[in-house]
């Protein structure tokens, strides 16, 4: 039994390393999929395909529909999520992502720092469990392999 | 044909109010419901209903339960969405509470300024409507009456 | 019981008054929805609610956000379909709409005169009845009821 | 991690070649499946199996249930739909598709020239993408994988 | 609390009468639907509709639209089945629609003669309750009541 | 906005009827429905209906399906469920009603005394609240109002 | 891409040989599953399990366990339902397990003498094709693959 | 065609050992999955990736979360559930796995001794198929097969 993984969250530290690599010490037989890394890509991948936009309104637009597509095709092939908010950045795409999986019925782990619990507390709820470091998370993964 | 609107979004200006009286003086035939917008009886309700817990964090736990339990039978109780987001605050709810009512297969109006267009493009991007104002979220709602 | 039915469809002739009244005539409990009859309105509800757009393309991609709202919100109103196919347009969004009611488990009654019979082979297959006249898809409706 | 692609849309023209072999040249693991490509067995198919018909229109209505099968199967193996619209032709087995896929949850990515956009731009709206080219299709894909 | 029950079985005795009438001896809130009773309409619906037809089969295929619109949108409409099986007749619609019941997640009430629970013993573990008269199902239902 | 309520769990203590006249000195606007209280009857049900059967495994039985009959009506017509565990009994029925609200996207407040903690941890994590008395549970269902 | 087929119908002829025959000769890729062949096994399974039951109608009731379970189960894994009706017997788990299919989204090909058009009208039209003998149906599988 | 196949219940006794090992002589296609065997684990597992909890209470909580994503991920992976009850226990979560699974689709399996006949009628007419022994579990599952 293999599982696919979606790792949600910020592109901008190494957290996705993290949990890949000790996923790979413990061999747990899993697959990682996730949001476009490159920040740059992602921001313009809609003037990338369909050309200049008019304005910078538009180059968004553009660039979610791809984002949106690869989101979801990726997530429909997820059997579990696991969605990390650090303690920059507005991260709505996180939480949009973590709502979409549990509404869908796939199973969320949550990571945030403790000092997040408020602001997360009702997302927290409805996650299948929430941990605080991307190790804790691993750890969860692992328990479900033995 | 009457329709329940859940407001989702910030509890701390007058949108909704501002939303409840230009849909009044329309005479649109609209129910709405939303989150507990007493914020500090929403951060209390766990003490109040269960008593004290041991901690910020558990107390945190607590009162999620319930707004997660109120927000679940009010949203599946709607017929549309309207999410608010202001330039303010994590708001993490409100994008959980978009995110599943897209997924749920809920119609979804998004309001926010335009200066958060990059921040939630791709959630604008699922919505079925993005305005930038509560004026305009009347006018989206006013259209699907005439 | 009442039963709501979507009356899908171009809206350039009469064909909805037709139904209505033969429908009225019958007296049978239906409440009938559709798409804004306004072609002008429809056109441009985009630009009526968020201003000027850039050009039309993007004026076309505004007023569709807020024609897609409406026509969800009503066709999950709706008990029943029918969808009429005219001799002239390309109709797309009556093919769209005919197809969407069918995959959510919607009835569907489709009108088309004989003539286009070849073209729409495969939804007339998919839709519950096939008829040719709006007199027709009123037959059906009362069907229904004794 | 494989996906499979369905092609919907017009037969005539040469565009799912370019399609295969623009993604085979990009190595992405990627099966593709579509409607039958061959016009003449498509629209014979009901009296190739059944046997002669008593008029045109039970030809069509026999070919359409073997073409309605088709499709149903292979759509429900496809990860991801890509629509094309050309600029000829009624086109409406391509908006039932595209519909079908956008209802039943599966990504969709329309490809239209834009001179098409005003009449297809509800169905543009509901699309998880829109291009204007096969060619930018395939880079919509080649997203996905990296 | 009204609940609507969809009668499904053979038209050719009065079993529908025996269990309205019980059932409004006993003032159970409960309205009836089910399929039209006069059979010679039920088969000659679709000409009655859509003119002659070229041959017996075509003239059934017709007359099937309409009777499976119209048990499509009542069996939507009901909060529960009763089907009932008699000792003649072939009676593959009642097996029909009490299995599409069951599919769709509707309680059912299977009745039929004792004599007959070999030919029909899947279809009985598969309903919720199996009853050998109609005056069992009328007992059946008021139980859900008090 | 009315709600129903389903009242799962034992029928040996009155404390449904506790919870109906606190709902009702706080007017909330709330139905509530249920399993049959009368154990003697809900036992004995299959042979009320269908007369003796050969031994208490198949008077068992009998009565099993009218009860699940019951229940799955009732189920699909509340809003919400509130299950209460007390210090007595197997209780399965409570664990599998509270288990199938849940899984089907019902609601669910669990009543449990606290000294249940253990046993029911799993479920309680489940329930979208977890409360100690009926009480508490009323205390829940009013802050679904204002 | 490989399909899994549920071949339903009367177990007295030797019809699945015939289709399983004629679609290795064409070195299609399909793999056949069906309910129990051997008839007294069939009919004998409850009490080969649970021992003697105490008449014919519980010795029924326990059989119809284990053969729903194995089709639920087969069912669940196939893409695709042929289901067969012969002349003779009143083949009412054939009409259950086609409308299951149905209701659950599988496509399905009818397969019926034409002289049973009149009975199985209904059926046929829900049906994605109908042919009238297994020959026809393997070619109808045939037209998927190519 | 191979199987993944969930074991609920106690895990106090060797009972799954049986069905492996009877299975494996069988040479049936089948892959186990199930709850943590280790009883102190899972009571610890919520400390062992958390922490320290402030008290039994919320050490359960913590665990119960691991144990819920564990479970989840296992039974969405799983074709069919058998369900052991013990005579001793409160065996609340083999009750709520056994009712989720069957409210999610999957076919169950419950196997108990015939003295809980009367504590579990519901849950067991709710079953696909009711044994007493893991034997015969093993005996149904083979019967899927040939």
């Amino acid at each position: 039994m293999r599982l696919t993984v979606y790792l949600a969250g910020e592109i901008h530290s190494s957290w996705r390393e993290e949990i890949r690599k000790k996923t790979e010490a413990l061999n747990l037989p899993v697959d990682f999929v996730g949001p476009m890394e490159d920040h740059e890509r992602s921001d313009g991948i809609g003037e990338e395909i369909l050309g200049e936009q008019p304005s910078a309104v538009f180059r968004d637009m553009a660039a979610s529909s791809f984002n949106n597509l690869r989101t979801e095709v990726l997530l429909q092939k997820a059997d579990l999520v696991i969605a990390l908010f650090g303690e920059q950045y507005k991260q709505w795409n996180t939480a949009m992502d973590a709502s979409a999986a549990i509404t869908a019925g796939k199973p969320l782990i949550l990571v945030r720092p403790e000092k997040l619990h408020h602001a997360l507390k009702e997302l927290s709820r409805k996650a299948h469990a929430t941990v605080e470091t991307p190790d804790q998370a691993v750890k969860a993964l692992a328990y479900i392999f033995n």
